[in-house]
């Protein structure tokens, strides 16, 4: 026998949204609506990048931090759409991916026993990375009626003395729901008040259909408090090269960079030099897949509506929240049958917090022919269970 | 102000590898000997395997685990060169380089106030990644006249009640030892006795130039409580690539997925493909690279006997370690002005361990060419330091 494992990780659930994978990748003709990707391959121009860089024999480590050019070209953007000055040599640091940014972002900041507090529904990361730093998570239950919003009262109702940091999931995934300029405003002064870091998960940021994205990190006396993350996964289709980055202080992207060194060294050079293509030359592109989903989220809104399907307009990332509590049974249990029913798959909000419980996460990182076919099969589906309803 | 951040990263100091790094990259002619990479480009076929990913719009996530073929290739390889078998869908995890595996396998096995066994000199990750899992470090000093092998005694000194794990980095970085199956066997009864987990760092496990690697993992019931690493970086000249893999039982693997599914969501997915051909088709690259490597290796030892340079002739890696007590300055001094006077980087001993003071870290993954200018420069520096020593 061995000795016992680390009690924190054993106490962390899997994710709940691969159970759901895993059926639907054993049914055939299963449509599924469940996964949290763009359904484009990275554009070819950015692939060629890549390609090139190969070709070139560009295999070997970039500094720790990654590619000089790399980072100057992320303060460049982030100067350019957030109005945000970072220093590209001491203030960026490129992750794997938006994940590496918010586990070693958390690291840094937080003490054992320190408060994170993170509004839900939010990605299935936020709650396992913070008991994994050593924080106390404390959720704050967003309500549908508010449209998933933070709202300044619940922030500081959950306030306490040991609040250290507050995740801020917006553009959300999983509710589509974003923070306009007056919704941080409302929340601003207090922040300041209290002191608190801000993690702000903006890896969505490009996919905004209302306006433009405003970062937290843009408004006054903020810079300084917040780790900004973005990332070239959701913007440009490119996941799978797990690339992002975290933009923050010298201070806390000194302390970053120190895990990152010691724990992942550097993030994949191929990735890296495609990224500078993308930051480049791709804003057409997310112009154009942005069009594609901006379609798709009308279409289904819409669809809703005609349905009579609860759900409020969300205006960012790629996923609508519909209610579904007039069926009186659980996201659980309803996405359950919808899938063995009808074979589409979607995640039961419940997925991404206990606030998500009523909801169902639905991707339109889907063609446009695919949503058809799936919500003709919702409304076969609901208009049965109605009928049932009322007998 | 901002609140104070995580103390624990705070206090890590940053890698001492890479101010000698700054120094020589804006020194002109200098000839670096500095470096822990392969200077050889990926072999061709597999930077060709990823360009082919690319060309077919394979940018997306793989499963959090590594693709199934991956995974089923490492096991393959594992089984034929260690002769321990694993299951490829429940105890292999593919990673962001070894680096990525040491962290999360040891965030995964420690409880804070474990401890954890570090022989060094070593490797500049381990005593930081055990620093941030809350463990307290126990370092044990290897000493020049064992080969810096671990021996038995060392071993048993450095255990307590709370030791938890021990590091095994061998082949080792950066004095090129390795454990032969006689040396792991005369500590294999300690570690069962007191029930630790080995986190066993095989990267360097193809570059062994006396008979063949063998791990500890392959010894009599210690399968259940190591973490097998290895990787694709120094094998196959694939750092950059940032690919790795941890092989462990079920029960850790299990929780170190859970650290990577949340922290990192999967390694990168043009890499993964790439590393199927690796394994498949590249042990005739590891052989051709062996032999380079092997031919500088002899060549350096060689000449260190020559010029009365003390150094044990190092089996493993791609490193020698000669002594430089002799010239009554430390490692740091002594690199110093070795840099400044003859323009050659080498690492000081001291960068990996304080029972590295009094060594030097020569890589010789350089081109034989470069190796025979920094010797001829070499010798002249000790020469004079050894005149002026009798004046």
């Amino acid at each position: 026998m061995t000795k016992p494992l680390n009690e924190k990780t054993i106490n962390i659930k899997p994710s709940g949204i691969r159970k759901f994978f895993d059926i639907v990748s054993e049914m055939k003709d299963a449509i599924s609506l469940g996964v949290g990707e763009p359904d484009f391959d990275t554009p070819w121009h950015i692939r060629d990048e890549g390609i090139y860089a190969l070709e070139r024999g560009r295999t070997f480590y970039t500094s720790n931090a990654g590619l000089k050019e790399l980072r100057v070209e992320i303060a460049n953007k982030i100067k350019a759409n957030r109005q945000i000055e970072y220093n590209p040599l001491t203030e960026v640091l490129v992750t794997v991916g938006g994940s590496e940014a918010i586990d070693i972002g958390l690291r840094s900041i937080i003490n054992e026993g320190d408060e994170v507090i993170i509004p839900e529904p939010s990605y299935v990361s936020y709650l396992p990375c913070t008991i994994l730093s050593g924080a106390k998570p404390v959720i704050i239950n967003l309500k549908g009626e508010n449209e998933f919003r933070l709202k300044p009262e619940e922030l500081q109702n959950a306030i306490t003395n040991k609040t250290k940091a507050l995740i801020m999931p917006y553009p959300n995934n999983p509710t589509g729901a974003i923070m306009e300029k007056s919704d941080l405003e409302a929340i601003h002064k207090i922040i300041l008040d209290n002191d608190l870091y801000v993690l702000s998960d903006e890896i969505y940021s490009a996919l905004t259909y209302k306006g433009t994205h405003t970062s937290i990190a843009s408004l006054p006396n903020m810079k300084e408090r917040t780790v900004l993350i973005d990332g070239f996964s959701k913007a440009y289709a490119m996941t799978g090269w797990r690339l992002g980055y975290a933009c923050a202080p010298e201070p806390i992207i000194k302390q970053m960079t120190k895990i990152h060194q010691f724990a992942i060294m550097c993030a994949p050079t191929t990735s890296q030099y495609a990224a500078v293509e993308a930051l480049k030359k791709g804003d057409e592109d997310i112009e154009l897949m942005k069009r594609a989903y901006n379609q798709r989220r009308r279409f289904l809104i819409d669809a809703f509506k005609k349905m009579g399907l609860e759900c409020f307009e969300p205006y960012g990332a790629f996923y609508v929240f519909p209610c579904i509590k007039e069926f009186n049974m659980s996201s659980e249990e309803f996405a359950t049958k919808f899938l063995e029913e009808q074979r589409v798959a979607a995640i039961p909000g419940n997925a991404f917090g206990d606030s998500g419980e009523g909801y169902l996460r639905i991707s339109y990182a889907y063609s446009l022919e695919n949503l058809k076919e799936a919500v003709l099969r919702l409304e076969k589906f609901i208009n049965k269970l109605r009928k049932n309803n009322h007998k």
